[in-house]
């Protein structure tokens, strides 16, 4: 119902098929993800790290908060994926951000960039992101704003004084594929740019209360590259988008004040179930 | 009931007319702050980074956790309020919030200042406090004995052993109004002191299990500064501890232990209506 | 039940009256830790400062996390027991931890080693544990993997890739109690070495889903300290483990899953009682 009109129903068949085999390799990271605990090296703000830990805990990782420059290079070596957040930034973390991406990079690890903030008004972490950036993230997630900046400034210079709606910044987004394997857009639909399918991918779900709970975004981004460990660049951050998605909107039907919607959304993203995978899941292939 | 017993009736009769006056004033602020969703800034502690931000969410502002010195003048000249918290500062924080204030205090945006444990044995950050003051926060907030030992520090030099209870530190606090617009005094009763209507609010309700629930008056501080962006200091204060007073006492009888209190307790805050502000504030205004 | 099956009924009888008076001294520190409310200065990791803080307020104590060098030594010596936590280390919270520890070391307060991440991948914070092991910490605390590693390093240098069971784990640890009173292991049973007592006490209870909630270790150790406040350090450790099997289990019989079970359990570290802790205790002398 959700797709576009003028798409003949020869292509539809196409995509819906598509969909499904997209799902099935999301239960396929899923299931691997619990039986592998992957190690995830999260670096990420003060805010977020709590809810990090144990969303990644509860979806089946190892989160390890390892966020000093003293001990970044030997502990990346060691983690199967790497998280970065600039939330909020410390000068140590800083560099611990740069060491571990240099150490990820050169090994081969998959790593996620989440430019928590991006644009004008903070421009340390900016300049940051955008070393990053150069380092070729696996995947480099955000909000819609963050993206859009993000990739006006890399490749196109728009300045930041972008109000596209979310679909155009899908369009814009495209351009940071060159830096990254998939790019990752969360709001109330979350769209995928995949540089291995050269597809979008739409993921529809979750509730309304998310945004209004601190630190889901920063956590999402985390458990993408905790699937990543286990699975390609594009089915980790569609199997996260999709875990995120369920489990939003089944805490929703359980609750709908914020509080009791963050315990909710906990216990959700623990008791997923492949068959809730795939009663629930709302994947569309764009193009 | 809770009124003072010398209060001849007359008196009584004027005061009920003033206290609902604020009461429609806080309903006002209110409603504005979930309007406008105002820009806080909060350079807070590490325990309350993550809960002062659920509350704001909560409550309908827009939280960032902004606390590095490199981005805290360009981030400050956007905020719509400031809130700066001494709970656990580092030598970066330390910056920010100098820098922060400065930028605030400059431009006429209002902000808060919340010393936690302010007194002999944590030299540090009261230092730094006793720099803030001289920058006239907008509204000073804390419990009875850091705002005792503070009013004593800044202009008694009393000393810190202060075993004032909780009427007296309201008549000492009063000293501080030279540096503030409103000094607010959380415990089993709030009272806020108002320079701009030369009187001492009461705020009552609440639950005891408040103060075991951490880092409820970090975030009271922080809910104070976003009322502040859209109210005058001393409605934005009583409407803060009015909307902490209520959500309190709803979620107490909701339940009795602090973890599900804890959950509860930001449901509430974010559940609170026009109606329950007119229903169960308990504002008295003392002289 | 779970009493090793070489042990006389004659011994049998022995060690269930030592348990027993054990547990008489657990029933007296946690009523003397709600009488006293000991302050408590816990330098921790990000990750768990805001439930550490929750933990210990639930408990009774009065949790206060001051982890910069400046104020260090100031507080360690008015706080009745201190607690350090390696999880996330800054470096000015590693100077905190020296500062504070020889601060306490030297007046004879109680506190505790909890060495998050121990091993020769996070080189910086084994070397400041190395350091801290040698002014003697009343309790070292840990899971098996960082206590064997530290035992191995420290004593036998054995190096870190130990494959040992968890009762080989505490027979290894022994040789740590030339450097503390106490050392715990926290495991699926727990493990208290006792230099004291001359003994090894296990402590059975809690629930499979407390590892699935960060945090719940580094909350512990806390616990630990403050119980060691107003108990020895044998008691203190015994205590605080019990305290959270109890709190553990009960929880598990209201909630099957993490949000909610991280919610019931800091109900239930609060909601104990005398009677729970007579009923639910389960703990053995070993030898």
């Amino acid at each position: 119902m959700n797709q576009p009109e003028n798409l003949s129903s020869t292509h539809q068949d196409a995509l819906t098929i598509q969909a499904d085999v997209l799902l099935q390799k999301v239960i396929d990271a899923w299931t691997q993800l619990r039986l592998q605990q992957p190690l995830v090296q999260c670096i990420t703000n003060s805010v977020a790290s709590n809810y990090t830990a144990n969303v990644l805990l509860a979806a089946g990782a190892s989160p390890a908060m390892i966020d000093n420059p003293f001990e970044a290079m030997s502990f990346a070596n060691i983690a199967a994926a790497l998280s970065i957040n600039l939330g909020t930034p410390t000068t140590e973390q800083m560099q611990a951000m740069q060491i571990s991406a240099e150490t990820v990079t050169e090994k081969g690890t998959p790593w996620v960039l989440d430019p928590v903030g991006y644009g004008p008004f903070l421009k340390w972490r900016s300049e940051m992101v955008d070393q990053l950036v150069q380092l070729n993230p696996t995947i480099i997630r955000g909000n819609a704003s963050e993206i859009s900046t993000l990739a006006g400034n890399q490749v196109i210079s728009k300045g930041v004084d972008s109000t596209l709606n979310s679909a155009e910044v899908y369009i814009q987004a495209k351009s940071l594929l060159q830096h990254a394997e998939c790019i990752a857009i969360s709001g109330e639909s979350d769209f995928i740019l995949s540089k291995e399918l050269n597809t979008v991918i739409q993921v529809n779900g979750g509730s309304y209360l998310q945004p209004k709970v601190t630190a889901t975004g920063c956590a999402l981004g985390a458990l993408i590259a905790a699937y990543s460990a286990v699975a390609t660049p594009t089915i980790a951050a569609i199997a996260a988008h999709v875990h995120f998605a369920i489990a939003g909107k089944s805490a929703f039907t359980r609750t709908q004040s914020v509080g009791s919607f963050n315990v909710a959304f906990l216990d959700e993203i623990y008791e997923i179930t492949a068959d809730k995978f795939s009663e629930y899941a709302d994947i569309q292939v764009l193009k």
